[in-house]
């Protein structure tokens, strides 16, 4: 049993910070004089005086965190961060049973994006706006885990990316402190320019802020039931659609960036290959429209756009019901979930680099298979690609298909039909938000379906958020061992 | 450019084989007085004299067949036949285009099932013998190439296989002709024994012949629309149970059965692995339909003992429509598609071993993970299982998804709806035979799919039946390179 003391020292402040934010939508419930703000103001007491407890208690400044506790650290953090997210919620009476409220916080702070609220354009603004500070904090966090976690914990070929921060280590910034506040100014000042962007479009501003922030994380709650379509009239979908896209660029080449150094962030494979895909997928979508004659010139260009980036960076805003572009529409929204942002974003799903790597693995295996003895040297963004992390890569792949399989099958036992089964599994596991069909398809919500079925979709939506690996380890039982 | 005489060589005399096999339906039509005798007999002619020409043309005995021959050997033969199968189906005149007499052959010789005819009841004697001998022929050629050529070759971990066989080498049998001759026989008698099985059941002699080549093949053509339920009052279906059971269990077991050592049949890691996950899965389906109310008892337990084994050794026979019980039903069935039998059989798919190889190296991958210096050997069987093993196996994992996405987003492309585009793509790239929902479904047929859709599935069958690397390595410009 690893020692938990540094575990819960760190969960502990988390919980202190989240019930210290919870403040935030009690003074905007006030201000605008909805009943909410109790729900906030005790689950906000509660939370933070729970968390500074357990910070207190648990303080050991001679244990270090080693890796087994790095795990625990993570998953914890995150479940718990949301189990009491869904605290001021279920309690602010506005019909949401436990299971709902825990559903819309996990979708939250996992930047999934699934809903099961209606009602949202006439909902108290405390609760609004709790919905995106959890999705702007769920964000910021996965940015953070896996720019300084992942990495070391090799996650899914994620050790690539500590290569290269090793090597130039110094250069950036030495420690993980001192990376989160680099990161979080970041991401504030991308948050801040993308509401800016909402109120040039007309947006009011507490909606420009909501959406900046789910925008930003790649989340996609919105703070109306027809989501981003709602404020389309004046082009609030080509701010998110700026938006959506930074959000899902790895935030250490901003990093680079913002110190005067842009060659990276034109050189990096992922950045390349993520571009280059989206604007191939762009394409195809908008030609099908024209040639189905679903929508013409700019508007199909527009539409495809905004959707296809809005599903492959796991974002899940809707402008359009792409169930209904055709038979060919809904396979491809299906397919575009397993796609992905870059790693070290707030994008989710299998991403960009682990394709180019298995891709790249598989063109040397092909190469030397009728040659016994030929060599086939594998590189990813100029420098060696090691076999450790081409064996991760892959078997993050059978991982996330495995678990994307279970969590359909669970579905379907439950009862839900095929259509729905499958894409809620697809839409949890890569935190996308939307499914397809007519119940939880991009005009549906998550509302109408069984408890039981809530439950899986969170949990799928945990495990995928958490890179499947690093919450998968924690089953089994050799990790509980000595 | 490898040297091509050993390949031409060597399917010339298949195809010289091919074409005096195709005397058998000519003598069948000319029998019963049907038409197409004449449609044989011209194509059984042209085949056997061209493979014939093409044999000793290229006939030259000191050329040795090297890696890249093989190759070129396993996928051409497999093409080959499939074109020179379909060419009395199209000179029949029974009303098949050239599209459909190439799918139906192609559906044949890769042991899949899916047909585009209908009428089946009625038809001439000939055609019917002829669609159950090309599924006995591909089925015995698929056993012989999984032993002797795909291990040599390293398939997708096959190189397992190569291991044991030349560790007990000497002992089995020396060289590939006299593995083949050995296999043939058991093959052969095992079909006499399902034949018996089926008359015994009161099927009459040309019904019982036709079903037993494509039960042991467990490759689904029937001689009746109905398929198999057409014969299943007397327990046709429990004959079928047993010989398409018979079918997916590794040939290397029966050859050393025959020479009298059982052992090896028991402690079989696949064998052992198959058969607890066929009967996992039958229980669970039989508890559904009981739970479910769909059917009671034991009519529960036979249906779903029927079409679990069906689907997943890939036989594709149908005895009920598991569309209508109900929604758990079709998206169990869809995900069976993706098991397969055991390696060295006649049963296609991902197979059974390549999910132990995964999952005993996602359980060392897990252990490792939380312990930096930590040890964990992989075993299969008993005996150690090397990294190329299960770096090819987990490749093989990425390259059948990556194929199968890309034959789905291709048949929507066509138009085809997504529950028809993504079962019709698990079906042919595992060589299952029938999809779901109401067109491709056990019910219906591929009949009405447009041309193009056609041709995308027989490509994804022909790759699915040789194990996905074999076809597309030579896909690759670096293949054909000196």
């Amino acid at each position: 049993m690893p020692d938990l003391r540094p575990v819960l020292f760190v969960v502990g402040l988390m919980l202190a910070g989240l019930g210290v934010t919870m403040f935030v939508p009690m003074a905007v419930d006030l201000a605008y004089g909805s009943d909410s703000w109790q729900a906030f103001g005790v689950s906000g007491f509660v939370t933070s005086l729970l968390g500074a407890i357990m910070a207190l208690t648990s303080y050991s400044p001679k244990t270090r965190l080693h890796a087994r506790g790095a795990f625990l650290l993570t998953t914890l953090s995150w479940v718990s961060l949301a189990v009491f997210a869904a605290m001021p919620l279920f309690m602010a009476n506005i019909g949401l049973s436990l299971t709902d409220a825990l559903f819309e916080a996990v979708s939250g702070i996992t930047t999934t994006g699934s809903t099961v609220m209606t009602g949202l354009d006439d909902a108290n603004k405390g609760i609004l706006l709790w919905r995106a500070i959890l999705q702007w904090i769920g964000g910021v966090g996965i940015i953070v885990t896996a720019m300084a976690i992942l990495p070391m914990l090799k996650i899914g070929g994620m050790q690539l990316f500590r290569m290269e921060s090793s090597e130039m280590g110094e250069k950036i910034l030495p420690r993980t402190g001192q990376l989160a506040a680099a990161i979080g100014a970041i991401y504030l000042a991308l948050t801040m320019l993308c509401m800016i962007g909402y109120m040039v479009t007309g947006m009011g501003g507490f909606d420009a802020i909501a959406h900046a922030m789910t925008t930003i994380a790649t989340g996609g709650y919105s703070t109306s039931d027809a989501s981003l379509g709602g404020f389309m009239d004046n082009g609030a979908d080509l701010v998110a659609i700026a938006f959506m896209l930074a959000g899902a660029i790895p935030f250490g080449v901003y990093l680079l960036a913002v110190r005067g150094s842009f060659k990276p962030a034109l050189s990096d494979p992922q950045v390349r290959g993520f571009l280059l895909i989206i604007t191939l997928l762009i394409i195809l979508v908008t030609f099908y429209l024209w040639v189905s004659d679903v929508y013409l010139g700019k508007q199909a260009l527009r539409l495809s756009a905004f959707n296809v980036i809005s599903v492959v960076t796991g974002t899940g805003y809707a402008t359009a019901d792409y169930n209904a572009w055709g038979p060919f529409a809904v396979s491809a929204f299906f397919a575009f979930m397993f796609i992905g942002g870059c790693a070290g974003s707030t994008a989710c799903s299998i991403k960009i680099f682990r394709y180019q790597v298995a891709f790249e693995a598989m063109r040397a295996y092909m190469f030397k298979m009728p040659r016994r003895h030929a060599v086939a040297p594998m590189r990813y963004g100029g420098k060696p690609l090691p076999d450790s992390v081409v064996y991760s890569v892959l078997g993050f792949f059978f991982l996330f298909f495995t678990c994307f399989a279970v969590v359909a099958i669970l579905l379907s036992i439950i009862g839900l039909d095929p259509i729905t089964a499958w894409s809620g599994a697809a839409s949890a596991i890569a935190n996308v938000g939307p499914g397809l069909g007519d119940i939880i398809g991009p005009t549906g919500t998550y509302q109408s379906l069984p408890g039981a079925a809530k439950w899986v979709l969170m949990i799928g939506m945990l495990i995928g958020r958490l890179e499947i690996v690093t919450a998968l380890v924690l089953l089994t039982p050799s990790f509980w061992r000595a």
